[in-house]
């Protein structure tokens, strides 16, 4: 007999059926025992009758305690009308055990999945994260993730974006963010270095002719810990050719509208098309350049998107020199290009840059890129790199330049947020299977950790 | 006027159109000038004649050298029969070209993509691999690696997997590879470790009850590189709860089938269902495990996928002591059950392992696994582990298994061999984008690479 979910047996009254999942629950009324047998699809109750039962079984079923993982073989009958709960999806049925098997015990849970695991310690569920994402609001939230990137994959593939996987260990360049470094055991003295995104490859790819490129990428990021940051975080990578502003938020645009009708029906987008702000009317306006444009902040179902565009390019740094604001690989909108590559008036140059945010949260950032050698090298010169560093951080995409490259851009949603977003989540650990503390520690692995002398004189360091 | 890609003119005879892309060829005939223009769909000839441009358009066009990108306006005609080049898509069909615009220039190229690259120097190609990705063999492995992965996620998700993600910063187990390693800037003389596999996170969800999870996961092992071998690799890592070995190998031989038969149409699968040979069998009559079942070897459109089971779950080291031959987290075969537990005529024990091979190649391998503690500790007592390594190694899963894990199995086909081999490519560089070379150096971005001392003081290390 094949073995079906909780959620199927409602519509198999009067037939014998196979179930496998875990005790939720137990009440026992004299000698009838009930249990809410627990599976990835939802809960069913079971009644377990003395009587209806062999041996094997009946030892079973009294040995069985919460989170038990059974086997049970029964039979699906209509409840009665006063036993209904209409609450439980499956509420109108119940299992009359037959054959009852304990697949594997379980020792006393140290939280209770039952019930919502939101007020826990989070040290004790992070330590125990494969029992929390047992609880059902975890479980919707892997679930949710999951069909957030099928439409996303599926929406792009159709558009005719192909998903090209780019390295993990590769070079660093100064993007802003400290970086994770790898020693090389094959060349003393060197380093690979995790991607903080995979922007360069992406840009290469354009190059190559690729022209439609997309990945759901990891990302690293050595930062401070702050509230919502990861180590590792993952992000809609995409970039396109032949394409200007308005194709790229035009594109993202349609498949954020897409997506939230089809993993988030319940869910309302306040205005289409998203409302546009300039930086510098975002700022005035509310102070900040991701607003929260909800007319109604208790709505839960209320998604307000906007786009913020006009960025400035570059800001003054406490040093006095120029920093860029968002992305050293963006260009200057078209009327501010003679004026890059003069390096005049630079705080008045507005980048080809935009960003989207949706109910207070920036959830992608991306840009028009310069395509020509001469314009990026004038934003490296601008924040004062010299042809050293140019040549040792920037050499190889400026090589690539000199090849017919593309008119190109791209943005990078954020999947964490995105989805957290879409669960009502307070934080993006809670929409992250496996998330670090706050600390950046793995608490249920145990990492980082200390390694044995061995493997570090392999790759040829020492610790200080 | 929308761009339209070189593939479609052929549907729009006496239509004008915009056409993006680069110069693939150029012939000169006295005034009148043919371009064979390249985009990601293919090639179209355009014709250029002096009289139907004006004066910018007859610049650029004298301009234009082999892999300029341009922007070509033209009306769709008819090639005369003589004309007519039926080995190309678009050979019925030119381009009367009305204007032309230089996109971008392109110095002397240091390859030529025009041709198949196959036989230039590889260091050259990998330094250059964007441009080495314009020739129309690599553009069309990278289609290729989309397309399996995208049937394999479309596959997976009809049958109710979720795919989740799991950390890449992570803590190493002794899983048999070497692994890299990365210093922890906030814990001084700790560690992260990147993963050679997901192989207990995928374990963990089983006792999260997810039940049905794959994931296209990255994976690292810093081996001794040979030949096949990349730093970083990619694999379809799956598991499913509840599941004997045949519930697995059945699922993948139907994956195996209908991928073949979605994405590369002109393969034949040699012999369905696919043959099983036991480890025993594969030895004494081929003396291998992956042997090469093809009939004619000759033969590119081949498929002869092959199980091979019931391999020996343990091999005698050098020292004398045992090592598991595939997986510790493998289940003996329900008949070695009591023999594993005992740890008893240890050599005779049968592991629940099962490897997929394809034309002499191992493309998977995956085992039910041990989901009671004891069944685990026995593995790592006869391999040789003492309380303490258990502990420190092997603890988080060990405590997991405390709680009411399911039965499990899973599997891991690799992505780059399947999709090389689908691909008639002699080694695996040739279908991933950006590979390292064979001695794991990024020749392109220059990684591995020094870093600057402050680097590495952030992240309290010295170089030996």
């Amino acid at each position: 007999m094949n073995r079906i979910l909780s959620l199927e047996t409602v519509g198999k009254i009067g037939e014998e059926v196979l179930l496998k999942g875990w005790v939720n629950a137990r009440r026992n009324m004299g000698k009838i025992a009930f249990l809410d047998l627990r599976d990835r699809a939802g809960l069913v109750q079971v009644v377990g009758v003395p009587n209806e039962l062999d041996e094997a079984s009946n030892e079973d079923l009294k040995k069985a305690r919460l989170e038990y993982c059974l086997e049970i073989r029964g039979l699906v009958q209509e409840r009665g009308e006063k036993q209904k709960n209409l609450d439980l999806p499956t509420g109108t049925a119940e299992i009359l055990a037959k054959e009852i098997k304990i697949l594997s015990e379980s020792e006393s849970m140290p939280i209770d999945v039952s019930a919502d695991t939101k007020n826990i310690d989070e040290a004790v569920r992070l330590k125990y994260r494969y029992l929390d994402l047992r609880s059902d609001r975890m479980k919707k939230n892997l679930e949710l993730r999951h069909a957030v990137n099928k439409f996303f994959r599926d929406y792009l593939c159709d558009q005719g974006f192909w998903e090209i996987e780019t390295p993990t260990l590769t070079k660093g360049t100064p993007e802003g963010a400290r970086e994770y470094i790898i020693p090389s055991r094959l060349y003393q003295g060197q380093f690979y270095v995790l991607p903080q995104a995979p922007q360069q490859f992406k840009q290469l790819l354009m190059v190559s002719g690729v022209e439609k490129y997309f990945q759901i990428a990891r990302c690293f990021r050595d930062e401070d810990q702050r509230g919502d940051r990861q180590p590792e975080f993952t992000q809609l990578d995409m970039e396109m050719s032949f394409v200007e502003r308005e194709d790229v938020m035009g594109l993202v645009e349609n498949m954020m509208i897409k997506m939230a009708e089809k993993v988030s029906p319940e869910k309302k987008i306040q205005q289409v098309p998203f409302p546009r702000l300039t930086y510098k009317e975002a700022m005035d306006k509310y102070g900040t350049d991701k607003p929260d444009l909800r007319e109604d902040k208790n709505d839960p179902n209320l998604l307000a998107f906007c786009w913020i565009i006009d960025f400035p390019f570059f800001e003054k740094t406490e040093e006095g020199g120029w920093t860029f604001t968002h992305n050293p690989f963006s260009a200057a909108m078209p009327e501010y290009k003679e004026q890059l590559l003069q390096k005049k008036d630079i705080e008045k140059i507005i980048a080809a840059q935009y960003d989207l945010a949706l109910n207070g949260y920036e959830v992608g950032g991306g840009s028009v890129r310069n395509h020509e050698s001469v314009a990026l090298r004038s934003v490296l010169e601008i924040i004062g790199f010299d042809e050293e560093q140019i040549s040792e951080q920037f050499g190889h995409i400026l090589e690539a330049f000199k090849y017919g490259p593309p008119p190109h851009g791209g943005i990078a949603p954020g999947i964490d947020r995105l989805v957290m977003i879409l669960a009502n989540e307070p934080n993006i650990r809670e929409v992250i299977p496996f998330p670090k503390n706050g600390d950046a520690r793995d608490l249920m692995m145990g990492a980082p950790s200390p390694l044995p002398q061995k493997v570090l004189d392999e790759a040829h360091i020492k610790l200080k």
